[in-house]
């Protein structure tokens, strides 16, 4: 499977080619567009999420609702797209760069004196393609009772400790939260913290908890390094705007425990085979799924772009300026989740086609099938 | 650029394959059997260690000791390999998986009984290769005086919060540490605790700063997800045995502040051009490189298998069983540093080669002289 | 550089995305929806052509006219998508396989019962999106002087042995001649032949030359068989639909004659350097271009459809059946050259942007005038 | 599935890994030995090849002569060595190109004044990598009853008509020949073409048919172009040095004749399913395998190294100079159709694996039996 994804910020489409995904899948475009709110909303979202209303128009890859086996075609339409439709726009070039985005980067790297040419592609916007993907996976991965789903860790000083019994306690405790939270006494303090960073021009960032349950061991490899399930999923999330950091399991506090107390010891129950009582190890070992729920952290940093801006140069002529204060979020902690989401929907269906195959569902189910017998067979007291 | 490695644990050969890797640069046999001792070395390894004297032989792609622009092909031999050399071995065959090692999962991945054939492979014993193809990567980049380094940031309980001034600094200090750590008072803390946890048959992980020093602005990109640079970072890190956490720049502390106080400001200088005076984006803003620094921390888990081992189950009987206590290190932190900084000399090499080409490497120093220059006039007053 | 293509023949749009494409080339829609007419020309073409007025709109990655280095999105839209734009069509099912087409062998892969969901995809009009990307990297190329071109050998029975002197006169002589022919009375022949193949409900295939002027020595690698030049040519023409044999320079013909008949021997001008008389090699030694033209040729079977059908089987009832008669064409060997410039177009700029870098124009061009300047020194007399 | 291949011509090893390759698979030794021996033989063969007698050192990837899933690494010595295991040698610059070889375009591509390290990788001698690899998938594939066999049918001016009946036919008689022929009359012809060619001190090439019998319907892809069967096979053959074109079934004879007479019309038949009188399209249609055995021909140039050498120039002093004249061979036309028929298992193997998943033998297996029983209620009456 492949995705490449296309489009600018204020261009005329996003679009979004999924290939090498089987045939005979059911799509409900409904969820696409329920999964591109989803990105668009949480407390703390700027102005462009109320001008845009996002929907998917899917072109192509699908006929009466299924999928043909062909390249999946995605548009969504930027409402704000004055820029691009104009055969030449004269707008004015933008040269101060803003701290913590591409701009300054990217403008050295293209040699460009108009930042607006780099931004344009390096904004979050293009986060839209890959959620279109994202829904796609996750519809696919749903026949095999494979979830996705996130709640907010924390958003700038708060921090949340309360853990989520299953993936279900998370689907539905977030339902109801503008913040993407389980928790609802700190999801206060949370919007509190919005709600000041507003007021100050500032912004904030978070932590995102991502669960991926129902992945039956064997996902992944350890015979090569670039096919280990956790390479694969730290190159998906680290590859969103704004996530500096990745988590798997216990992540950075396995280098504070000992081994004794942070394995996942191996049990047996008849009926239910090999069992954890325990995941540190978030679901994956040496690089492999080993069917226990998937857990990952990430770490998002706070938005680049301030009310009250950071001090920049104007790259033509190398004066101090403040950094342009463009539309934008406070914290996108929840869009980021939903990205992540859709990033490690892609990542696991990746994986899961190299296994089962990838013609068609029937096919695939099939070889599914025929594995969790292997499995179960492994897993019986003979 | 690709790599290949292959090779069991106790198999003939660990092989490395390394293609697209220019012509003209002068290779150091010498120093890849240095960075090889280093992935030995370090307080608190196992017998194993003692044993093995890993020496590369290169059997492909040089001449005169200088590359042809062919693959090159390492071999370094397993002394301990009595296994693999063997027409026939009859060996008996392990059925008790250790927690937190790739055995069970594997077992189940590949439907096998004996886990030696899978731990053969997923054995940290492959990260020679690893070690092999970063050595030549390393000699290629301090061409352009890009140089790789990593101390010991925790060990256990113990950290430490010493910064160092720059990558020199690491070089130097780390060189007389057997811990890898510049900050003297804290090695000793880390020391006791892998000697405590020696005695109690109990193994431990740790936290790792790597830095990557003289990258310019503009490595990696901000045009498809899978191009950025601390995507590819991310994978090829995470993609290392027992690593379950990768952090860029302030990682996980980004969350926890604010806008204004974390991102870095642009500053001009007459004859530096474009400055920052912090780098809590670790070197990487928008995917690209931004000309610091480039900072990342890694957490390495403890070792998996314990003296005093854990808890399992017998894949044949479905008995509770003991964990196998097989020969193995108590804190692999020095080694898990020099795998790091192997795997990022290779992420970094293959982003330098897709900006400037990959055939000689007097067409990479034209190619990267030119930009220079390029960058040069974009950051001078006019 | 990645391509995606995407879309069904009565999809809403046919879409491509052209990934990792240089910032800074001016791209003229207009020369793209030339290339897209031409692939509609040509004598013997069937009523879609007639219905289909294709017309590209370029939906990222171009502002002003000038490409931004990010993915490039192009749609073009079937004017006959009536089938896939309706949320449920009640089309009747096809259920008897055209020999020589996709529909049997897709049939049994995705164990499909309606053909229709087969060769929807499999349907020539894909060939609109490589029409499209080959139309960008032919823009591209034609910054460094390398020009593409086409002209039919054979159509049937006739063949020219007609040779161009160079590409300009391909260029001159195809324009007036609806049979992309530099041989005015064979053309005629072939005229003839398709005119009474038309009669007889018959179909014609036919070879086409194709030249690719202005590659400097050494695209491509002799260093793993996968990154040879003629191996990348291979596959891109092969991949063409009802391509059924690639050849480069003397082809088979080279099996037929001696070694001292058929090599390019090479000599010596000043001011010119080294040249050659003869170019039987077809511009690529070694896997790589040798700076002489690169001349192909490929082999177009007859058409699939005919209109007087062929046997086939009902695949439901499996009783003997005629194929389907559906809107085709006599001879599409015009349409076929013109898809082969655009593949190979894009093999070569793959290759190029491998040896020069793929970020800017500007960057490109002055590495390429570095190696040029330094093929010049290899060149001359000292 | 990955293959790199490393090596120079008179390097210490040649040295192959393959990657991504099953679990399970048994893996005997003496054939891969066989299959070297092949490739070394063929009437007109060179003084090398009396040096030579390869041997495969499997140095990864199995134990007790199963695959382990794991990466296999093969290491063949070269006996003619002395070149590349002293540490430094001093032999005299080679500075005269022979025409048709690597020798002047990898000289230009790479700036080298010294030939040599150009040819001692663009050598014919890297294929011995292939046939390793080739010689595994072989033996994967017998497991499904898929088997590959190759004859040539012209050397220089003779060319024999004489058809195979079935796979086996190629296979017995070809046992007999020293020119891999199936004609015996024209086989002596052939003989004496060669052997009038060293007398001149001249070179020749050939036409190879390769079979791949025993592929099941729905092989490769008619959804994305790279994904194509034909594209794939063409790439891999004309990879192979010397390869100037490649067909599929009629190749270049379809675009002679009509599509009436050229197509293979579809059958039933009770008990056998759809079936084919003729194969014309080679076993692909639309970028799948058809069920019918895959037939391609290859075309090979003479071999570029003449005794009575070709005139080319000094790249030193630029001066008129006869092409070196090194050990060489007449007629490689055995070796090559060798190497082809390992390139084709390498690419079936990869489809094969795609399609059907590629961790454990068993698992294929079960998932291929499954597809197996849907083409049967597929094309059985009901």
């Amino acid at each position: 499977m492949r995705v490449l994804t296309a489009g600018e910020s204020h261009g005329e489409y996003i679009t979004t080619i999924l290939e090498g995904f089987p045939k005979g899948v059911s799509i409900d475009e409904k969820f696409i567009n329920q999964e591109l709110r989803k990105r668009m909303s949480g407390f703390g979202r700027g102005k462009r999420m109320s001008i845009e209303s996002d929907k998917v128009n899917i072109v192509s890859g699908l006929r009466n609702k299924i999928t043909l086996g062909s390249p999946i075609a995605m548009l969504v339409k930027n409402k704000d797209n004055k820029i691009f439709t104009q055969k030449k726009d004269s707008l004015p070039i933008l040269s101060v760069p803003r701290p913590s985005h591409a701009d300054l980067a990217g403008a050295m790297k293209y040699q460009e004196t108009d930042i607006r040419n780099i931004l344009e592609r390096s904004s979050a916007r293009e986060t839209v393609a890959r959620v279109c993907a994202g829904a796609i996976c996750k519809q696919f991965l749903l026949n095999f009772g494979i979830k996705v789903a996130s709640f907010t860790l924390g958003v700038g000083g708060v921090s949340s400790d309360k853990c989520p019994k299953n993936i279900n306690d998370i689907i539905n405790q977030t339902k109801i939260s503008k913040l993407n939270c389980i928790d609802k006494s700190k999801e206060k303090l949370m919007t509190k913290e919005i709600e000041s960073a507003a007021v100050a021009g500032d912004t904030l960032g978070g932590v995102i908890e991502l669960w991926i349950d129902g992945v039956l061991p064997g996902l992944g490899s350890c015979m090569q390094y670039d096919k280990r399930l956790d390479a694969k999923l730290a190159s998906c999330l680290m590859g969103i705007p704004a996530v500096k950091g990745v988590e798997v399991g216990l992540g950075f506090d396995y280098a504070r425990v000992k081994g004794s107390d942070s394995h996942d010891p191996i049990y047996y129950k008849e009926g239910k085979g090999f069992i954890r009582k325990t995941n540190n190890s978030g679901g994956i070992e040496g690089g492999m799924s080993t069917g226990s729920p998937i857990v990952l952290k990430l770490a998002m940093k706070p938005i680049a772009t301030l009310a009250k801006p950071l001090d920049s140069v104007n790259i033509l002529n190398k004066k101090a300026a403040k950094a342009p204060v463009v539309r934008s979020d406070i914290c996108a902690i929840v869009a980021c989740a939903f990205i992540a989401e859709s990033m490690s929907a892609i990542a696991i269906t990746e994986s899961f086609l190299e296994k089962f195959g990838s013609d068609t569902l029937r096919e695939i189910s099939s070889n599914y099938s025929n594995y969790l017998k292997t499995l179960k067979s492994f897993s019986k007291k003979s």
